[in-house]
């Protein structure tokens, strides 16, 4: 069951749980921001949700609460990071930020990050950067959780991909990871007892299948695409790992720590206006969208969106209703918050 | 039927039909060295098959053969060029190698182009890239040929999205496009009177289908990854036209002229080893691409493969063996270099 909560209600708690964790009071409300953030924005799954797993990883000493990204190499536009694997967050803050001050002098920005935690929402990045007037291109290189076309076991990652447009009249972001759906979204179905809308996964038999408790078994979940999204994951880790010179998703396969523990992270940001002036860009941008959104829909019921849009929709709704909350994920945070620190991650 | 042409003959025979279609000489030794090698990596759909159609284009005044890029801004390490309609080939390889050159002096060279025309296999670019010892990302803005998700009607492009990975042991290149299944590919299958193997797109009663000629009159191809290709699809149209300083989708749809007549074209190239040495580079690289083409495959009879390797191993069949290509293509092709310009488009 979920309940509604506020956003500074959301926040606040998060915040102490944070700061119970290890992190002191600046981090522990940036990150208590963007974890609410993305639960207002509908992604619980990579919001408060995470909360558990992140403190579980600070015990356990995968996040260092204290690190901070140290400077390791510099050429012009591109600046490279090592994050002494800090919490995620901060760490792609920072290397956000970056990325925006390299674009404003170079016209174009490019980060990279090695040894850093899961960052999360991977929208949360190419959003601020969309935010702050620049086009976006973020992704990461990761551990393997998702088997290669062709393949029966997990041997490439689910990256997360995002793009993102600074449109005045609303960011459009896509924000994709290679996997048709989600682990996270997988239990959702299955707790509510329902199939996928499409299939999602191979069942043990290896027959393509809707239904999530079954490809949770085979943990065999479907590329986005089949044979394109883990092709698109390979690359995405090679090139990640190569321009971070960190560990490549092998090499923390071979390390066999959790999600996204130190791993390499990607960061783009590029002037949209070096050939075009302002108001003819996002002039051609509204345009763009207005034709997409206003295409002939298959269900008179519903309308068609471009990406991002949907995003901005359940933010308002969270704003003015209170924040979608798992009754169990918020009852643990509030424990966290309490400084019970024993929980157990049911993400 | 097809059948097996060395490929000197194909590429001797294009380069008179492209010749007679009023290229100069050393433009039409570009193109169809170009067009054999798409044929010979088993892209026939944008290698030989479609040089009637160019040759239609060129007929029409949609493609200008002496049309040539010009340079109509510069900061830095980005340029954009104005490609007067040129053939996308020339176009798009005068571009290639200028993002080649910008990487080597600043690390990171982003070339865009607008109006130009089709660069035929969207792999070519990011290709050339890659064996020039640089990480290549290209993508195009294009008029509406795929339904946005949710819609039923043309509405956004079904762009080619490529990057690629100069591994010295084998370049890893991905190179797609936002839908499942390409209309030429859904006409293959329907004249071998076959289904796809995994459902491609929509019938005219909405619902999803593996027949290949339903989709056809439906013209409701399925994006990649369902909701993920549309959207992908949409931002890597928003990104490119800004970027080129040129016509979006939707004007392009305007226009009502041919495929990606008039369109947008981006081009980055990034040196690997900012941040890192070759050799460690080269050697993780190997690693992760070992790793996973060592992946249990879930059918004994066949390996996995890391994108590119496929289309290595067919080039290597084609040049001992003749590139297969279409009887009625080539009859075309043939008829064009013996100077008949009337040929009719059955790509």
């Amino acid at each position: 069951m979920s309940i509604r909560v506020g956003f500074d209600i959301l926040e606040n708690t998060i915040k102490k749980a944070l700061i119970n964790a290890g992190l002191n009071e600046d981090r522990a409300a940036l990150c208590a921001g963007i974890h609410t953030e993305s639960s207002a924005d509908g992604v619980e799954s990579h919001g408060a949700n995470r909360v558990p797993r992140f403190v579980k990883y600070v015990k356990r000493g995968w996040v260092n609460p204290n690190g901070e990204p140290e400077l390791v190499g510099k050429k012009g536009l591109a600046e490279n990071y090592d994050g002494n694997l800090g919490p995620g967050i901060t760490n792609a803050i920072f290397c956000t930020d970056r990325a925006i001050k390299l674009a404003d002098e170079h016209g174009i920005g490019l980060v990279t990050i090695k040894n850093t935690t899961h960052w999360m929402r991977g929208g949360t990045y190419a959003w601020r950067i969309a935010e702050s007037g620049k086009i976006g291109i973020s992704w990461i290189a990761t551990e393997s959780c998702m088997p290669m076309w062709g393949s029966d076991e997990p041997s490439v990652g689910n990256n997360p991909f995002c793009m993102a447009v600074p449109r005045e009249n609303g960011e459009i972001v896509l924000d994709m990871a290679m996997s048709q759906y989600a682990y996270g979204k997988l239990g959702v179905y299955r707790l509510a007892g329902k199939q996928l809308p499409y299939p999602g996964g191979f069942d043990e038999a290896g027959n393509l299948t809707s239904d999530p408790g079954e490809i949770e078994k085979s943990r065999r979940i479907l590329p986005a695409g089949y044979w394109k999204g883990s092709s698109f994951a390979l690359v995405l880790d090679l090139i990640a790992s190569a321009l971070a010179n960190g560990k490549s998703g092998a090499e923390l396969d071979d390390e066999k720590k959790g999600s996204c523990t130190g791993c390499c992270q990607v960061f783009i940001a590029i002037d949209p206006y070096l050939f075009g002036d302002k108001e003819s860009i996002q002039r051609k941008w509204d345009y763009r969208v207005q034709r997409a959104d206003s295409a002939h829909p298959s269900n008179i019921k519903f309308s068609v969106k471009s990406p991002g849009e949907g995003t901005m929709e359940r933010r308002k709704y969270s704003m003015e209703n209170g924040i979608n909350i798992d009754e169990k994920i918020w009852v643990q945070i509030k424990a966290i918050a309490d400084g019970d620190l024993n929980i157990v991650d049911i993400s």
